[in-house]
């Protein structure tokens, strides 16, 4: 079924642009239960994971090291979740994103099955609202992504949603279809690792802290830096196969909003968990996205720092618990004294990322 | 033999440089007939791959994704065919190039035999042609180059000319010797891919047009543009071994010619057939290379556009047709209108590359 | 034992810092015999040896193809020791040299075994000295660091000495203590290669030079040079998962002594060493480090040139002999007249590196 969706959808395209070119959706492309076969699946292999550590720092000894997920009674090191999140992502801007004004939110994002060198991934989205703008020159799509492996097994899926132009202003609104979007995934549908907390070596993870030392309300600081280059950028959202023009195109940039390439959210992310893993060595795991905005743009040359709050706690495995975690990171400001939001709770024009998740981390027990 | 050959060239170098590092070889230091056995084999590995894709944006299916190879009857992802050029191609730099004036052109390539993770290449030249020029300054040196795999195995094959400087204005001009270069590869003698068309998913590749959906004469423009970094195109051709000083030494650069580092032409090859996919998502295979030229060079800086041309069309396989393509880049101009050349027949300025290649695509039988 | 030092650093850390982020060890932390169990250990795989290719542009044949080492009687191409040396290194910064002032020097530094992709490495680091500066502000640390293998077995160990600042400048200074450092390490106690000569191919290998044809005070200038940039030095950091603040963040060093970031000086040691392949490209594999001095800073844009000295030979295998090697690197000056130090056996300020170190070549016979 979603195949033949996914042909129609091809068909139409085509007809529109009358070349073989892609020139991606607009508003009225979509319509709520469209469903959409992305293009190019990848095997994420050692190589991938080898350019994530280049292009992050991540240093979480999970995802690093082969003997110390052994120790812990895997097969070998898994591919962090999101590396898996951003390569999942990344095949369906041709489809979703590529007319679109802004990112505006993820939710409901669970890491249900580990990925491992070797696997290969597949998108696919179904559409599961859409609201016209009152301007009615653009509209909101909501998109339920999953990503699959070589085995048809679902491995992870989220929902986003996205500003969209419209190719005809005087194409009729859709009916406003809204789907219901949860604050949080509960703790009992997050996929917990299936592993051996026992065998966690919180010497070689870096830290001693267990689930049981995080308290609701602490906050961390995580210290460290990175200024984010050009290429480095670029580099990693080709990794992810994500082709929106906006990260790439100078030439057309310089004549755009901010006269310069933006950075994809998904590095701002990743810098930021690479960050955290100074004052969150052990939470190396992320089980759960609630909610995630790009507050405000990062370019190249701009210093992302982070910090961390802990929102929430819940004890769901034998071995792991979870933390429910607001990362923020924020552009050419220390993070010291937590920046967040003003006195009218707006954001800090320093404030880059506000990022919901849960990340599971041992007990002591 | 080959062998044997190799080894008086190092003692020639030698003995000319008086030193135990490489200078590089000038015009008069190559004869018709000379074989060089090229340093440094390379083992491709999955290693190569991600930095490839992290590099060039590449999302065609079939180099991406062991499954999708798999189910159409390969053991895994093949190496993009491209890559497998540039490394056997950086390996020639070191002997043939390193005091080139100009890189003049391609012809008669042949890719025989597919590359796998773990293959290792190593290159071998013939020198089959020899010109100097009227100026007494420099000469065209041609070259046969072929690929070969750790079983001896010829995976593939080109021809290169070269404009090289004199070490000496005073040696005397060798005989002439101009080989016979076809203006293209017989379609008949193509490396036609050793797959099943049945297997192949046009979804997941992007695009549903097969072989009997292009016509000879139809342009494509492909939409999508990369603007290039210094990092990025130093990395590229540091990965392929490829020892050009033109393209790494900006203290020397910043005294010649353009005042900067020239980016070497396979990364703005490898480009165009990334931007390319917009258009030929299933012409992933290249089979043959007709002849290519650098027309203008490409700096960092430079936003790399492409759009291409079908120039003929073969039924060659079972499964899979032969499309001969051109493909144009440019720099800083978007290919709608498809930018060739003028009135004069002259190349325009903005065109930095000319490449006549045959792709692989399949059959919708 | 060490687990349980380390153990107790974990917690003195979380002490003083009374945050869960650490912000690195001052001088009065470290005390003679203080071990320390380093984290994030880290699987070297092809995609880590293929981002070392594609940012240094080794050549060495060697490390570059499996055919190559399968003929020397090895299993596959071996991991380059330097790229094992940085991972080994990278992994102390956050405990040793978080708050360095410099990074004094390196000594009896020794590759005890083969690393191959597949290996997971750990580092520890014991404590050998300690020297606090007449100025009561800065100490010295000595450090023993030692680079282990998922089987338990020592692969490589350094001693490197530090300056590193106090937390409190009214702390006491603890009693000086100062290693006994060799200025070399005896050829005898090298890790040569396990290989059989036989099987070495000079061609491949890139030059007919063995053992025999090098002379004790022969200098060789390698000709060749990169220009290094911000993201290419910040990649390879990353990869090496060292966390050093001065090599990532502008937006703190713009304020700093340079006001720019600062290269790490392994990142110059390995460009200098892609360089020496000019001239010494049978002599690939690194056995010893008897010293290493960054004489001044390397910064992006800088051009890294290279030359090296034959200072010693040792004839200590039946299949390889062991050159002692002066490699000096410089930064925008050409080494065709060996620049080093001045009249006064100050260094040049355009020299960055003075690298003494064992390469392990093949004999003739």
């Amino acid at each position: 079924m979603a195949g033949a969706f996914g042909a129609d959808l091809v068909q139409k395209i085509d007809a529109q642009s009358k070349v073989k070119s892609n020139a991606g959706n607009f508003f009225e492309d979509f319509f709520v239960g469209m469903q959409i076969i992305h293009p190019t699946p990848k095997t994420i292999t050692e190589g991938d994971v080898a350019l994530y550590t280049g292009l992050t720092g991540s240093r979480y000894a999970l995802f690093s090291a082969d003997r110390f997920a052994q120790d812990c009674g895997l097969e070998s090191a898994p591919i962090d979740p999101l590396l898996a999140f951003h390569v999942v992502f990344g095949k369906t801007v041709s489809d979703i994103s590529l007319n679109a004004v802004a990112n505006l939110g993820y939710a409901d994002g669970v890491f249900v099955a580990p990925v491992y060198p070797g696997d290969t991934l597949r998108s696919v989205s179904e559409v599961v609202g859409v609201k016209e703008n009152s301007n009615g020159k653009t509209g909101v799509v909501y998109v339920r992504t999953s990503g699959v492996n070589q085995n048809d097994e679902l491995v992870l899926t989220y929902i986003r949603w996205v500003m969209v132009k419209k190719r005809d202003e005087g194409f009729p609104a859709p009916e406003t279809v809204i789907p219901e979007l949860s604050d949080c995934v509960p703790a009992d549908s997050l996929g917990m690792p299936m592993m051996d907390a026992e065998g966690w070596d919180y010497q070689l993870a870096g830290s001693e802290h267990a689930f049981e030392d995080y308290e609701v309300g602490e906050k961390i600081d995580h210290i460290d830096a990175f200024t984010v280059e050009e290429a480095e950028h670029q580099i990693a959202t080709r990794l992810y196969q994500n082709t929106a023009k906006v990260h790439f195109n100078q030439h057309e940039q310089a004549q755009g909003r901010f006269g310069k390439r933006l950075v994809y959210g998904g590095v701002a992310i990743s810098l930021a968990r690479s960050i955290a893993f100074n004052g969150l060595a052990n939470a190396a795991q992320i089980v759960g996205i609630n909610g995630g905005t790009h507050v405000n743009p990062l370019f190249a040359g701009d210093t992302v720092y982070a910090w961390s709050e802990v929102l929430e706690k819940a004890d769901v495995s034998e071995g792991f618990g979870a933390l429910r975690l607001r990362l923020v990171a924020t552009k050419d400001l220390p993070c010291a004294s937590f920046p967040y939001k003003d006195a009218d709770g707006k954001y800090l024009e320093n404030v880059i990322l506000d990022f919901d998740y849960w990340a599971a981390i041992p007990k002591r027990t």
